[in-house]
């Protein structure tokens, strides 16, 4: 513990992620012992308030699960907040600066969660105040910018007041157990590396569905979309995590130096290619869970061609991965909520068995990310008892990561994970700025083709799984997304 | 079932096998309504004994399970047996075969579960009766022979009256469950071929423990030895079907044929290279589960050199499996009684993780037969929670083999498999002359190896692994074996 540092600042401390998300993942950290016993947080938001009234304002009782709530625990949490109202004068950046003391050299994490178009603003207001020095770090969000030329605005305002190495960049999906368990069953086994290539892999899918539609995001999401608002970010760092290279260890510059390597090598898209290789949708009316739900324009309140559904089918141009597809598709208003990555591995070259019963499905691996964590094998086994005439097979799912109830842990926020790792100092499970415009790079070629190819976002019924032109997308290739 | 043999004939019908196993088998398929509607099952012993005498003396309700055990069920598979006196004479055959009458057109199994050295009497007695016809089949069990030599006499004599493909040789861990899983695991699923090989596969172990000592077998056992009792057949059987090219089907030429390529590819051992590729040992008192037990010679009533132990070194001389060593082991008086097969695949060739906690673990996979039948994957994942500083990891075992019971079925016993097979006409599960023959030539290389280089028995205490040159004989290779 000696590296973790002592103070953090939580800017956007009045939001909703805040309240959701970080006090709790904080709370939970605190009570494992896992903070420096001196931590202090400070929370910033625009209106004035003093600690007492921000502390009331944090529900814990409600957030967390009934039987990790201790009202004790929680009161001591909570006495190592303050508040600090920031909106963007100078004179709050300097109280801010009061605030942290000679804290400073212990350490201080400053976490930006506000809208990103605050991300520049704050980043200076902290330079000027004197709160960037070399024991400052800083975490943000996505999305940053909305395309490459403006990513680089962000990322040029950022890196002109705190250096590239104490720029933490977060995708909450990193945090995950089970992302996190992706890279150990590929790299700590011998199992898997002989077949995860093109020799191997049939074909990748990932997928990224909810179940809500628009809601409170009206002023952000028209506009930008799926394509950006999903893919650009998590999407492709799933991408690469199932797609990388060995790193030749886990320290941060070599992992994300293979990330990178993968986003570099997706195959752009033109507008000649783009039809065949993309699908947009935009959810109409329909039902989602048994409730009516409207559609996307009418609660956009105008008509809008941002896509809700986007569906891809992207190349990896290496050897690794040649002539293996990766199809992505995220939408919002499916059916269910679900990310899972399914590894879908070629056929056995020839089958010895008699086809009787149950054929013989390809191996699959799946990691299921959400509601649920978990990664299961598919393997082909035999049909216990007396088969007649050949062997009978069925096929049984091998269960990779045993829950974390098994192992007597309940199961954590991706924050705590992340926070913890910003608190101590390791980059690992962060983004790079390199890796951010890598992906722009990609997401800007297919944005562009589609606008020259004026491809229109197709209408989806809100409850099911897109447009029926994302099932061409991949029955023509002679697969099935997996549901 | 319309090629279901419709009579059994059990030679040996009043001895322990056919007692402990054969009946209560026949009896399970009975239950299930496999065996056909007609089924007529004679025994034939030594002794005159009426039908019903002989039906008294099968105790069902002793042997079963005691919830598979029902009275009315029992007292009308009973009835189905019938009782036949055969010492030898012409006569007693020819009262057989009347027994028999026109039942021969609709098939007739004989299963010799006799001595061994009544096999070519009892098949030159059938076949002067005309009890050996096309539409009759016979099975036995081994050992067939003591050497190449004295094996081809036997196959000789039984082939002089029944043409090969009528011939059904048992060895009854081919009707284990987990061994056909073995088959279908290998073949069934694209995941394990790429590693099975030299190139992912640092060695093989086959252990067969027993906790019994000589026992009721002292006239058999002294003079024959483990390698002639357990590892010509057993074991051999096994290693083949580990380390096999796929066959082009299931079909039984097919899958014994690649089967017999492997026994044949054994490199013989010589007294030069026997010393350093096998030993031999010889038990002395010791205890077992906690009870004294006396020593080989003790039992036997004199010394003796007879091995009551066995390790080998043995290789594979082909493509796939030059350089991996199979170690072999199978002893008497041993700790605890199992029959194992440990697939220990090799290393990832470099670790990326930092070396906290628990190290990373080569894969293995492990096929328990006995006294439990499954098979397990080894693989590394992540340890779930919040690792500091690198990811901490964890093995996990993965059930392939989903027990019975979990599909809702009783374990089966190996020979309802078998006596099933020998009814229907399906022989892939029996071995094949040209195998049995090519396991000798290799088992009789040792042998003379040993008798050459005067090889002794190194004792060992009763209850333990063998002895200590037995441990040495991995260790000089830089493994261990799996316990």
């Amino acid at each position: 513990m000696t590296d973790a540092y002592q103070t953090i600042i939580i800017f956007g401390g009045t939001g909703d992620l805040a309240h959701r998300m970080l006090f709790p993942s904080l709370y939970n950290l605190y009570l494992d012992r896992l903070l420096p016993d001196d931590m202090q947080i400070i929370a910033s938001g625009r209106g004035a308030m003093d600690d007492d009234a921000f502390r009331a304002s944090i529900d814990l009782a409600k957030t967390l699960p009934e039987d990790h709530f201790d009202a004790d625990e929680a009161a001591a949490f909570l006495s190592r907040i303050r508040y600090c109202p920031v909106s963007g004068e100078a004179a709050q950046f300097a109280a801010l600066r009061d605030m942290v003391g000679d804290r400073i050299e212990r350490g201080v994490a400053v976490y930006l969660s506000t809208p990103p178009s605050l991300f520049a603003p704050m980043v200076e207001g902290l330079g000027k105040a004197g709160l960037a020095g070399p024991t400052v770090r800083v975490a943000m969000e996505k999305p940053i910018g909305h395309d490459l030329a403006s990513s680089r605005q962000v990322n040029d305002a950022v890196n002109a007041v705190f250096d590239e190495d104490r720029v933490f960049r977060v995708d909450h999906y990193l945090g995950k157990e089970t992302v996190q368990n992706l890279l150990v069953l590929r790299f700590g086994n011998t199992m898997f590396e002989p077949l995860w290539s093109a020799r191997g892999i049939e074909h990748v899918q990932i997928t990224v569905a909810e179940t809500v539609g628009l809601e409170g995001r009206v002023s952000y999401y028209d506009g930008v979309g799926a394509l950006k608002d999903m893919v650009q970010n998590h999407m492709l760092q799933l991408l690469a995590l199932v797609a990388m290279e060995p790193p030749a260890s886990m320290a941060p510059a070599a992992v994300r130096d293979e990330k990178v390597k993968v986003i570099r090598s997706l195959r752009p898209m033109s507008p000649e290619t783009v039809e065949a290789l993309s699908v947009r949708g935009q959810y109409g009316s329909g039902a989602v869970g048994g409730e009516p739900v409207r559609g996307y324009a009418d609660e956009l309140g105008e008509r809008s061609d941002t896509e809700t559904f986007v569906a891809l089918k992207a190349h990896i141009d290496n050897w690794r991965w040649a002539g293996v597809p990766f199809y992505l598709r995220t939408g919002k208003r499916m059916p269910e909520r679900s990310s899972e990555i399914l590894i879908q591995f070629r056929p056995v070259p020839h089958s010895i068995f008699a086809k009787k019963g149950k054929g013989l499905e390809p191996n699959t691996m799946l990691i299921r990310i959400q509601p649920q964590e978990n990664i299961q094998l598919q393997v082909m086994a035999k049909q216990p008892g007396l088969d007649r005439h050949g062997l009978n097979l069925r096929e049984v799912a091998l269960d990779v990561s045993l829950s974390t109830e098994a192992a007597g842990q309940r199961r954590r926020i991706a924050y705590e994970r992340l926070l913890l790792d910003l608190i101590e100092g390791d980059p690992t499970l962060f983004v790079r700025r390199d890796e951010v415009e890598a992906a722009w790079t990609w997401i800007d070629s297919i944005h562009q083709a589609w606008t020259e190819a004026r491809v229109p976002a197709r209408p989806y019924t809100a409850g099911t799984w897109g447009p029926s032109a994302a099932i061409a997308l991949i029955e023509r290739d002679g697969a099935s997304w997996h549901e």
